[in-house]
């Protein structure tokens, strides 16, 4: 897997600045790198580690081509980083067809190259794309589809008839298309209403390590093209996540809320239900949101408003105690000017 | 499964308006609802999308008995979709019978007509009830029971010697029985307590998808009839939980709380340790409530109060920078009033 | 697995105040043992709750030495329930030897009295020390190393190429090793970044049911010897958690971040990424961490500071509302003040 330098310039169509012949083994952090590795700086305030760093040659902005070592010189180097991260990551075991361990259910349709490890349940009707990779202890529900080269890590979960786009990736433990959380109160308990509906996971997407995303009571419940989910992320039934969202660890989203496109959602946020936020929203960790947002608008806190407010107000808080005794200051001191003063008539 | 308008009347003990021999294929959105199906009005504000609705036919209150359109009138419309729900509900692909691709201990005892999938271990002295389903992927310990028409979804785990109800749904990922989280701490490390303890499970029991619910540390975690359970909740060692209680996803509860009956806990609320929620008592979402909460009190915020006070602050929080500048004017301008007066004497 | 009384005096190196040969057949809670069960009293506050006991016999502190049942008599009560809970514990049935049930990839190197269950799978090079146990349903990745006397309960996952130490316990439904959420914004979507790093876990950890740890970006995700977390806790790419650390549920760690030894995080705290909090920090529950915090600091709140500053503001918080009104007064009092006073020439 080593490459020169000259051809990692080449592949990335950045600037040479060093030997086009040095071989590199692999790519590291800058203080992790041997003298086998190439390293990479993304941020200037990293800029000052590169001279203890050990590395054979970095990936930099021109703004660092100063640097005197070997370089690259790219217009994004946090991006060049991930090219070439793809280029150093191992090869990923697949399972070479469809294991004899695996059980299959009947009228089960598989493309071209599909992968099924041992110890994988296929339901009935169940249809996967070209290239599909279906690791150890996953579960695939009657009528489940899933598209090409999709990548299903080992203990998955995915329901009866949900659907699963193409180049989808799906982290272990996660489960799709449980039962949404629907009942009808009532004092001799909670009638449960049969949750109907279905998950569809459009192309591209990203679902972490033990999320659970919900079916819909009716309808469904939509996570948008290249939505990125990372771990233990809930979905509540009939929630929909526009196209390119980012949901960062923990993150809750209750029943019928509709999140636009290219939202951010910081760690830990909770959402309500039924409500809207617009295209480019961006939320603070741990905030909570009880009501839509409009598109483009930052918010934070709990509950969340305009995030400059936000942070005023927590500015302010700190100084809540010391408030409280200048306000009860301020009124002993009135009271006695107002001693001072002459009594009027009339009053 | 196709049913007439006037059937679905006479089930549902409503008033008929409209042609009896109308043909309902299934139940939808008001907003996704095609010729063929029938929907429902739950909320006068969705009232207004009647008129665009395609549906067949509506389940309404009195209220919206003006409708120009076929109509099932009843006196709940929410509790009417739900048992209309259960009737379209697609059935499930139950395995008939004990899969001999499943693993079964010794001893195991099994009600009639048991379902278990293949890839599913059930240790020793396990005892299942009649029509127990158990789905793919599931690993139940020693000595673990199951009443009766219980539904355990795919990769659950259920340790040992905890038990489950009747009619008990447990969803996906679940895990029911992990050790508590309990050590003696020390300088030179903690040293694990053993956890003696079980969970007991009862009847009516709904948990969601990627659970954990402890055993406890010695005696019972338990989890009371009819409990409905969200995704990511976690039951900490010897927590239990009244009858009927709502559990809203992610919510998290600390090791031997008690809550009472009726109960409803927002999302991802937290609750510290020992201590007693009563009955009825509601949690709004995202709280930390860190002290006992007497029966019927709704508390909200972190740490929790009354939800009205809570309302009323955070009500003011916003006006906190501007109270601040108020404040320091108001110095001022006392200082200069101060000036203005007279000296007096013996001052 | 019943001992006398005298026995158990013996291994505690208490003393014995009571018959030496009374038989114990169990560990239980004051309010629940039987005349068979020892109980324990470990806080002053439970003291009035031994008279109703039924136990046959206590351990507590030489606080309680007056208490007239039989006594054990030790320095840290709690600790020798630790102990004795260990005495009484169910022996574990653990598979004996490598099932045929189980898949085994090539090469695969097992230590002495392994366990391998059901409906385990195994990768390519995995490394098991000696008397491993893996539970049914868990898979493991390609050269994944296990070190000696380490526990998997049911359905754990861990991702090729991570290391777990020896005596580390993880419980079900946990994931080690999958991939960091990592990706370059772009408005075509965002760029995975391979996530080529790996997990290490060192000896006697404990890991919760249904966690999820994040294999490193580039070199490693690392968890110290001794740490103890609880269920749902996220830990993301790089994170470093120090020595002998608690994570209580349902905690989150961004990227990066470096949480030192002895350190205690309460449960559902969320810490943002590339912070480090110094050894002995502790953080209440549901706080967020936002900057680095000092040895030895224990902070609290959203976002966090020194815990002391928190209370007070905490306790002024609901004051708001009425501080609100006073400095409205104020402002009305002062101005009718000012309105008083003669009129200055010149102004």
């Amino acid at each position: 897997m080593a490459h020169t330098l000259g051809e990692l310039a080449a592949l990335l169509g950045g600037k040479l600045q060093g030997p086009p012949d040095l071989v590199i083994q692999g790519i590291a952090s800058l203080d992790r790198a041997t003298p086998r590795d190439i390293t990479f700086i993304a941020q200037k305030r990293y800029a000052r580690l590169a001279a203890q760093s050990r590395a054979a040659a970095f990936i930099v902005g021109p703004d660092q081509a100063q640097l005197e070592r070997p370089l690259i010189i790219v217009g994004h180097p946090y991006l060049a980083y991930a090219r070439i991260a793809a280029l150093f990551a191992p090869p990923r075991n697949r399972w070479p067809g469809v294991s004899h361990l695996a059980f299959l259910g009947q009228e089960v349709e598989l493309g071209q190259e599909v992968s099924i490890a041992p110890l994988v349940f296929i339901g009935d009707g169940v249809r996967l794309g070209d290239r599909v990779t279906i690791m150890p202890g996953c579960v695939l529900g009657d009528r489940v589809q899933i598209g090409g080269d999709s990548f299903l890590h080992p203990n998955v979960t995915i329901l009866e008839r949900c659907t699963v786009g193409q180049r989808v990736i799906v982290h272990s433990g996660a489960v799709i298309g449980a039962d949404g959380f629907g009942f009808v109160p009532g004092k001799e308990g909670h009638q449960k209403i049969p949750q109907l509906g279905t998950v569809v996971i459009e192309d591209d997407v990203e679902i972490g390590a033990n999320c659970a995303i919900d079916r819909g009571a009716l309808g469904e419940t939509r996570v948008g093209r290249g939505v990125k989910m990372d771990n233990l992320v809930h979905l509540a039934h009939n929630v929909v996540v526009g196209d390119n969202s980012l949901l960062v660890a923990q993150v809750g989203v209750a029943g019928s809320t509709k999140i636009g496109k290219g939202v951010a959602l910081g760690g830990q946020v909770g959402l309500v239900g039924h409500i809207e936020l617009g295209d480019g929203v961006q939320v603070g960790a741990q905030s909570g949101v009880n009501r839509s947002v409009p598109s483009g608008q930052t918010v934070s806190g709990y509950p969340a408003r305009p995030h400059q407010e936000w942070v005023q107000i927590m500015g302010h808080l700190p100084k809540l105690p010391e408030m409280y005794k200048r306000l009860k200051e301020l009124e002993k001191k009135l009271t006695e000017l107002a001693a001072k003063l002459p009594e009027e008539a009339g009053e």
